[in-house]
């Protein structure tokens, strides 16, 4: 089975469209890679990119994409609406198929060694992280750019790769490997909000649910029905259907039904196969018996 | 969303290993054609051959495989324990994924015509068939090339491509679109064949039940189980989680439960997609929404 490493970085520019062309070129130029998709918002001033490939290709398209960001965008002339901390900001190395979230780390550490050799502070988050406090992205981030000189003056944040000066072209840039996050609602047959939010934090890891879920409850007045609005993080430990069930068991408490679910966006062929064992039973199924798998090959 | 058409074809010789492969070489030098497997059976002196492409290749493919077939392949000499009616015996187009029935018949009509002006009578099968009784490939074949003469000499049975002239060398052949066939087993906790045997009749077309199941039931003697074995073969029309929860329904009847399923082989992406959405309640999910499909396009 082909390996698949999906990439998902961010830089700081979202308003000059000739920058963002020219950093989206730099990754097309990668054999074996294909952007997927990218979009910028002016107003936060970032753009995103997506791309997938083999890990070796992903590597390269982010270090040609690093390369291109860094000749291209001065942080010194930086203004947004999202926190940042870098021209570089995030690059989210995720495992998609056939690949173990181990090989994304490794991706990710010959990634930050290479920007470190550039002079480019590094932060490992997620599953790259050297210590707890730097799982989050948030944590990282916090002060942002114009407070990284103190941070990198501060001994608890030593950066994970690169000297501890301030690059003030650069900024810092934190990257790590993270699983493929998947939006997955359930929307249910009441319009009581409190029963949403009781059911948010029964399957919520900060309540005492799912390790994995993130989850919180929503008003949808134009449906006349309650949401539990969640990011899945990691399907593989965490997968949808236990949680659905548990969902539909604790709704039940309440003489409510799960009138629908929507996974927003993307989610990868591996979470599927979950799907399969667990409704349909199917205890030996594999994505390998998927027809067009071998089109992946 | 590309177009993957599968194509099956079974040819008349399992034995000569060095015709087999110059037969798979003819299919491999079509470019974007997949050969995904072959393989041979020297008692039924037969061999079936599985490529996938968009349709326009996968058409192509199979003229390079009946030319090389009508090449090396004589009729008047070929002797096996398959039923068969030609060297190239029959041909399913099977549409994978974003190909439709329509598209899959129309490229079987083309190949069809191929065959017939290279002077081999052809009949038209499954959802090509052009009367109710060549539907069934088992009632085409009734007779066998030793009745080919006598079939073609039956106003009945005139082909629907090519002359009604006996072709000793090359037979006829059966070519048509087909659904892909989901072999699908259902394990059921108890020993009693009865129970298995009943709910095969409540869920297969011939007794009452769906259109698109054939099932019968068998027991798993090491395993101490009894096993719905099925054939689901249009899973468009009569999806597989519908099936499996009137197996549900029926066994708990005899107070049985399900030990699990097994899909066995192979199963297109498609057939998943009502999966996710049935027992997720997913009302609006779409292939499209895998990663890995956009490697696909």
């Amino acid at each position: 089975m082909k390996k698949i490493l999906m990439s998902v970085p961010n830089i700081s520019e979202g308003v000059r469209k000739d920058v963002v062309e020219q950093v989206a070129d730099a990754v097309r130029q990668i054999q074996g890679v294909k952007l997927i998709d990218y979009s910028s918002d002016a107003d936060h001033n970032r753009s995103v990119f997506t791309y997938l490939g083999e890990p070796e290709a992903v590597l390269e398209a982010g270090k040609a994409l690093a390369l291109k960001t860094f000749e291209l965008i001065d942080m010194n002339v930086h203004k947004g609406g999202h926190p940042r901390i870098g021209a570089l900001d995030v690059v989210p190395f995720v495992p998609i198929h056939g690949v173990d979230v181990s090989e994304a780390i490794e991706i990710s550490r010959r990634f930050g060694k290479f920007l470190g050799d550039y002079n480019v502070p590094v932060y490992y988050y997620e599953q790259s992280a050297t210590r707890p406090e730097r799982e989050s992205l948030p944590n990282i981030r916090k002060g942002e750019y114009e407070g990284l000189p103190g941070k990198l003056s501060d001994p608890a944040w030593l950066p994970d790769e690169g000297p501890a000066v301030f690059n003030p072209r650069t900024g810092a840039t934190v990257t790590g490997a993270r699983y493929p996050l998947i939006a997955f609602n359930v929307n249910l047959n009441t319009t009581n909000i409190e029963i949403a939010n009781k059911i948010a934090k029964a399957v919520r890891y900060i309540n005492g649910g799912y390790r994995y879920v993130r989850a919180m409850g929503v008003a949808l007045d134009d449906k006349g029905m309650v949401q539990v609005s969640m990011n899945m993080i990691n399907y593989t430990k965490t997968p949808l259907p236990r949680v659905l069930e548990t969902i539909r068991s604790e709704a039940a408490r309440y003489g409510v039904s799960v009138a629908g679910t929507e996974i927003v966006g993307t989610i990868p062929l591996g979470a599927l196969e979950e799907i399969v064992r667990h409704y349909m039973q199917a205890h030996e199924f594999e994505l390998g018996q998927i027809i067009e798998n071998s089109l992946l090959e």
